[in-house]
C-alpha cells in the first residue's frame, strides 16, 4: 500500500502514524510546494509540486501517482482539498483513490460565510456573521450585536488577517486592513470568487472551546465523534487538549455527519456556552487537533488503510479513551542541506 | 549536580539536553506558575510556583532550592531573569548559583526602548524607534521614516500586541490598541514602570533575518557567536534555520559581548541589509533559536555544567558546524490528568 499525504506541511506526526501501520510493506509519500517542509524527512519519499493554483498541479499529481503507483492521496490543506476533489475521477481512473469529501462539502467548509449560512439553515447555532461593514454597523446600532467583533477573511486559512475590533474605529480600520491583507497574500486566489465580499465580521463566541473530530468512513457512514476540551496557556504559547465525555457535543457531531456526508475526518471548532453549542468553523480534513484524538487511542490512519483494503474496522479502532490530556511539544529535526 | 530550569514553559528540549549531560548522577528540576507546562513531563522533578510578580515568588524559590539542594538555577523567561537577578546574592548564600546576567543587562534587554538607545549610543545600527505617537508622526511628515511601521509594547514578550501599520489611520488605531492590550495582559506589570510611554513605534527592518547565540562563560568572558540564517515558510507556520559562516555577524556578536558582559547565552535578532547589520532585539537568556545551534554541535548546557564544576571548556564544545539546516517539528506528549 502506497499513501501520498499531499500539502503535508508540518504534519510529520501523520506521516509517522501511517508509517507505523504500513511498516516495511508500504510507503508513505509526501508532497508540498516548498522544499522547506518539516514533514519531508519523516516520509519514505517526498516530492516538491507546482503551486496548487498552478495549472500544472493536477497533471503533475496524476503523473506522480501513476509513476509511483500511489493507492490513495490524503490532502491536508484546504485549497488542495478543493483542487483534488474536483478531479477525483481522473485519479480514480489511474487507480488512485482521493480521500476527500465532495466539492460541495469542501466549498461549504472553505467559505466561512457559507459554513455559517448552511449550518444556520439546518438549525445549528453559529456566531452571528456579517459580510459587509454596513450590515454589521446597522446591527450594532440596533444593539443586536456588541463588541468585541472578529474581522476575518471569508476564505481564510491559518491565522492570516484575523483581528479583534473593540470599537467602531477599529472595526472600520481593520475591515480595510483585512481586505488589503487578502490581496497581498495567497488568500487572494480563493477570494477572487468574490473579492468585494471576501471579509467577514463575526461575533466573538463565549464559553468553553472544544475541538471535534467527526469520523466517517470512505462511504460517508458515521463512526464516531471525538470531543476535546481545549486549554489555553497563560502565555498563549502552546496547545493543550483533553478528550472528554460530552453527550451534547457527541450528538452534535453525529448530526453534522449525517447532514454533511463528509469523507474521513471533519475537524470542528465549537464553543459550549452553558449547554448550547455554537459552531465556529469546520474543516473537511485532518485538523491540527487530530493528534490529541490519536493520543487517546483513536487510530483513523489504521481505519483508512483497512477501509482501502475493504477490511472491517472495529468500533474500538475509532473510540477514544476519555480524560486523556496531551500537549504539542517542539522538537528539532535536522534537514538535508539544499 | 542539580539544575533548576525556571519558567521552563515549552522548552522541553533544554530539559533533555541537560538530562543527557547529567545522566543518572544528576537531576533536572523545572518550575512554572502553571500546571499546563509542556516541559514538565521531561524533567526529574517539577514544581508549580507562585506568579513571578507575587511577593511570595523569591521566598518560594529560595525555599525550594534550599530543600532540594539545587546547585544552579537557569531562568528562561524575561521577567524571571529580572526577578532572580535582583536577588542573586540570596541564592548564592544558600549555595545556589543563579545563571543570569546583572540587573543592568536584563533591564537593557527587557526594555526595548533602552535596547535601542544603548546599542545606538555605542554606534550599532538599530531600527529607528519612537516612543510617542507625536514623535513618529513628525518624523513621518519630514519623510525621515515611512510605512510600514511596527507598533509594539516597549516591555514586550512573545507576540502580544505587535501590529504592522501601513498608513496614518492604522498607526493611530494600533497605538491605542496596543496600550489597551498592555493594560489587559501580564505586560501591565513591567509596563507600570512608565505606562504612558509603554508603546514603541519602530521602522520595519529590511534584509535577511538572522539569529545569534552570543556565548559568554559564567564570568562573562566571550567564547563564540553562532550565526543562524532564518528561513520563512510560505504559510508562516514553522521555523527553519541554518548555521552559516558570516564574519560580519560573528564580529558583531563579539562586540556586543564585550560591551554588555552578559552571562551565558545572549539571543539576538538581527537583519543584514546588504553588509549592514541592524539589531532588532536582544534577550539575555536561551532563546527560541538555541536548539538550531545545538543541532549544529554547540553544547552550551555541557559547558555550563563544566563551568559550574570549575572544569575547562574546550572551544570545540561551543563551536558550530556550518550549514546545518534544522526545523522545529511538533510532537504530541501525554500529560498526567489533573
Amino acid at each position: 500500500m502506497k499513501i501520498l499525504l499531499s500539502s503535508v506541511g508540518r504534519r510529520s506526526y501523520l506521516v509517522k502514524y501511517f508509517k507505523e501501520i504500513l511498516g516495511e510493506e508500504g510507503e508513505v509519500h509526501v508532497s508540498n510546494s516548498s522544499a522547506y517542509t518539516p514533514a519531508f524527512p519523516a516520509a519514505d519519499k517526498n516530492v516538491i509540486t507546482p503551486l496548487i493554483y498552478d495549472e500544472g498541479y493536477i497533471p503533475f499529481m496524476l503523473d506522480y501517482c501513476s509513476t509511483n503507483k500511489i493507492d490513495a492521496i490524503i490532502p491536508l490543506f484546504d485549497i488542495d482539498l478543493g483542487a483534488l476533489s474536483v478531479d477525483k475521477d481522473k485519479f480514480e481512473q489511474i487507480g488512485t483513490k482521493v480521500i476527500v469529501s465532495d466539492t460541495e462539502v469542501i466549498d461549504i467548509c472553505n467559505d466561512k460565510l457559507e459554513t455559517s449560512r448552511f449550518l444556520k439553515s439546518y438549525g445549528f447555532n453559529v456566531a452571528r456573521t456579517f459580510n459587509s461593514l454596513e450590515s454589521a454597523q446597522i446591527s450594532l446600532k440596533r444593539k443586536e450585536i456588541s463588541y468585541p467583533l472578529i474581522i476575518k477573511p471569508r476564505w481564510g486559512m491559518g491565522s492570516i488577517g484575523i483581528y479583534q475590533a473593540d470599537n467602531d474605529e477599529e472595526l472600520k480600520v481593520f475591515y480595510k486592513k483585512v481586505l488589503s491583507e487578502i490581496k497581498s497574500t495567497y488568500l487572494k486566489y480563493e477570494s477572487q470568487k468574490n473579492i468585494e465580499n471576501s471579509i467577514l465580521i463575526q461575533e466573538r463566541l463565549n464559553g468553553q472551546e472544544y475541538g471535534l473530530d467527526i469520523i466517517n468512513d470512505l462511504s460517508a457512514n458515521y463512526f464516531n465523534t471525538v470531543v476535546k476540551k481545549k486549554f489555553a496557556m497563560r502565555s498563549g504559547e502552546t496547545d493543550c487538549s483533553m478528550t472528554v465525555n460530552n453527550p451534547i457535543l457527541k450528538e452534535l457531531g453525529e448530526q453534522i455527519s449525517l447532514l454533511l456526508k463528509h469523507i474521513g475526518n471533519l475537524d470542528v471548532d465549537v464553543f459550549l456556552d452553558g449547554d448550547t453549542p455554537y459552531i465556529l468553523e469546520i474543516n473537511a480534513r485532518f485538523g491540527g487537533g487530530y493528534p490529541f484524538s490519536h493520543a487517546a487511542g483513536v487510530n483513523l490512519p489504521l481505519a483508512i488503510i483497512k477501509w482501502l483494503e475493504n477490511q472491517e474496522v472495529d468500533k474500538s479502532t475509532l473510540t477514544e479513551k476519555e480524560n486523556v490530556l496531551s500537549h504539542k511539544d517542539l522538537v528539532i529535526t535536522q534537514l538535508p542541506t539544499m
